[in-house]
C-alpha cells in the first residue's frame, strides 16, 4: 500500500539527519517539526494505531469513526493532516479511501529521535 | 547526566506501547502526544540536536542563544518545555544551568513510531 520504499539502515544513514549526531540545519528542523506536528495529537496518533490494528493494516473512515467517538468529518480532516504529513497514504477504491501506513515516514521517524 | 535509565530492548517490549501493533489506549495516546508536541517545533529541535553535540553532551543558555539567534529568555521558554517533557534533564552548577539528553525518552519515542 505504501508507494515509498522503506529505507535500509545504510540508506538512512546517508540520507537521514538525526536528532542526536549533529546540530540539525534550519531546513531539515523545519522539516521534521512539520511531520511530527501532524502525529502530536491524541486522536491522530489512535488513528494510526487503529489502521495498523485493522484487518490488512488498512482502513476506511467508516472502520474508524467508532472507535474514536467523532464524525466523518472530524475524522477526514484528521486523516488529511496524516496524508499531507506522508504519514498515511490515501487510496480511493469505488466510493470509499482507504488509509494505510506509509511505513517509511515512520521509520523516519523513529530514525531520527533515536538517540543511538 | 540523565536519572533514567535507558530502557533495554527486552524492557520496552514490556513497559512501552507502540503505535503500529495495537489499537492506543486513549491515556497513552495524550501521553505520547504531549511528549511529541514539545519536540514537534523547530527551534526546540535544534537546541535539542545543539545540546546532543556540544561539548560533554551538555549545555548551558549561555551556549545556545548565539546558534539559534534568539534572546535568553525565548530559549529558556523552550527549554523549560523540553525539561517539562522529560526530552532534556536540567542540572544547576553555580549560576548556571546545564541542560542534557533525557536518552530514555527519546528512546521510548523513537521505539513507539518505529514501524518495526
Amino acid at each position: 500500500m505504501t508507494t515509498q520504499p522503506t529505507l535500509s539502515p545504510a540508506e538512512a544513514d546517508v540520507c537521514c539527519p538525526s536528532l542526536t549526531v549533529s546540530p540539525l540545519s534550519i531546513e531539515d528542523a523545519h522539516d521534521f517539526a512539520r511531520i511530527l506536528k501532524a502525529v502530536a495529537d491524541p486522536t491522530r496518533l489512535r488513528l494510526v494505531s487503529l489502521i495498523a490494528a485493522h484487518e490488512q493494516q488498512e482502513a476506511c473512515v467508516c472502520d474508524l469513526t467508532e472507535p474514536v467517538g467523532l464524525g466523518q468529518p472530524t475524522v477526514s480532516h484528521h486523516l488529511k493532516i496524516l496524508v499531507d504529513a506522508g504519514v498515511l497514504h490515501r487510496e480511493k477504491r469505488g466510493v470509499w479511501s482507504y488509509y494505510s501506513l506509509e511505513a517509511a515516514t515512520l521509520n523516519r521517524l523513529s530514525e531520527f529521535l533515536s538517540p543511538g
